[in-house]
């Protein structure tokens, strides 16, 4: 099966979740708007990403993967397994909500430059409760485990998911996360174990991966990096 | 079987879409919190609601009527009807959280009091711009269908959190809502359909109704609700 995927050409974005998947997986696939601007919705799909997989169409990035993770070798097959990974991948499209909305608390809409003050304000909440809490919650998971990965010794589209959460954490919030990165460390290993893996580590030198930039989900503003300090008073 | 539903006993919130789904088909369920403050997060679960079905514990809203779906009759048992479903949940979820952040642009830890004039500019995105765009897409979809529901004529949990935002909506923007949910009579006729299903209309007049109110989900403000007029400037 040769997929098509349909996401934003210039960002990592949500669709990031789903190019991951697919690269590790070494499944075939199009990045379809990287090469043609051209694309209209298909019916009853809210927002990109979507994925075209013969006659179907799946949206939502958490669908997605729950349609293919396990063909793509990346769950279980048993319903317990497979809902507990797309239970906790419920959760990283939730961090990664919050992560966006930190550069635009008001409006997806408008611009950052629209929204400087209140992104200042939203940071400070983020980096002192909000990133903690994501991040204690999957220090604990993995706390649970032996192998390194969320499941344990095998690596799910989560796995990849929580990888690209820490990459676009250290891209945007150098300062305010490398503060806090160091406790946790179970985190930082799972990082350092899936961009080892061969089929990742071949995609993100790749022309495929898309740098980040200040478009994307994850944007780095030094301004939002230093909030936590300097709003602590507000 | 008998469920156990944990969530917020003061609040509809996202909990909610899970109790109209066990209320409308007329499951066996104790709504823990309700009558008993203890409790403690199980492992793996991030935030509530949390489902106990037998000694298997859900969470994440719509990971749990993904789960329960099919089996109280809610969704359809074949995997492109169940995956559509849940991408329709997906979709209602992402909208119930644009809701919520509304009055919480800032942090879900902070008061409203503390982001009120935040709130007044992100309400009137909401209203400007987001809100009729959810609208537009699940009338579209009802568009496709006939029988009234978001599937046709057989009603699915992902109907019955359609007929809670506008409820919730009803409740929050009076006014604004008001004005716009005229273009949308299908949608309107959806929640006409809901509520008078026999076990919803029960249970919407029973004590086990929360009604809505100031810590919930969806806020009723006057100062939000008539932000669209006046802040069609900033």
């Amino acid at each position: 099966m040769k997929y098509k995927l349909y996401y934003w050409a210039e960002i990592q974005g949500r669709g990031e979740f789903i190019r991951l998947a697919l690269e590790d997986a070494g499944a075939k696939y199009v990045d379809v708007l990287r090469t043609s601007a051209r694309y209209s919705m298909p019916k009853g799909v809210f927002a990109l990403p979507y994925l075209v997989a013969g006659k179907r169409v799946i949206s939502q990035t958490t669908n997605i993967l729950l349609y293919r993770g396990t063909r793509l070798g990346l769950a279980p097959k048993d319903e317990p397994g497979s809902l507990w990974v797309h239970q906790l991948q419920l959760t990283i499209a939730d961090w990664l909500v919050e992560a966006h909305d930190v550069h635009h608390p008001i409006g997806s809409g408008l611009y950052y430059e629209e929204q400087v003050p209140e992104s200042r304000r939203r940071a400070a909440d983020f980096l002192a409760v909000r990133l903690p809490r994501y991040l204690d919650y999957f220090e604990g998971v993995l706390k649970g485990q032996s192998g390194g990965y969320l499941l344990g010794r095998t690596a799910t589209y989560a796995d990849l998911s929580l990888f690209q959460m820490v990459a676009g954490l250290r891209y945007a919030f150098p300062v305010a996360f490398g503060r806090l990165e160091g406790r946790f460390p179970l985190i930082s290993r799972l990082y350092d174990r899936v961009i080892a893996r061969p089929r990742v580590a071949a995609y993100l030198t790749s022309s495929r991966r898309i740098p980040f930039n200040r478009q994307d989900v994850f944007r780095h503003y030094p301004e939002l990096d230093s909030a936590a300090k300097k709003s602590k008073k507000t």
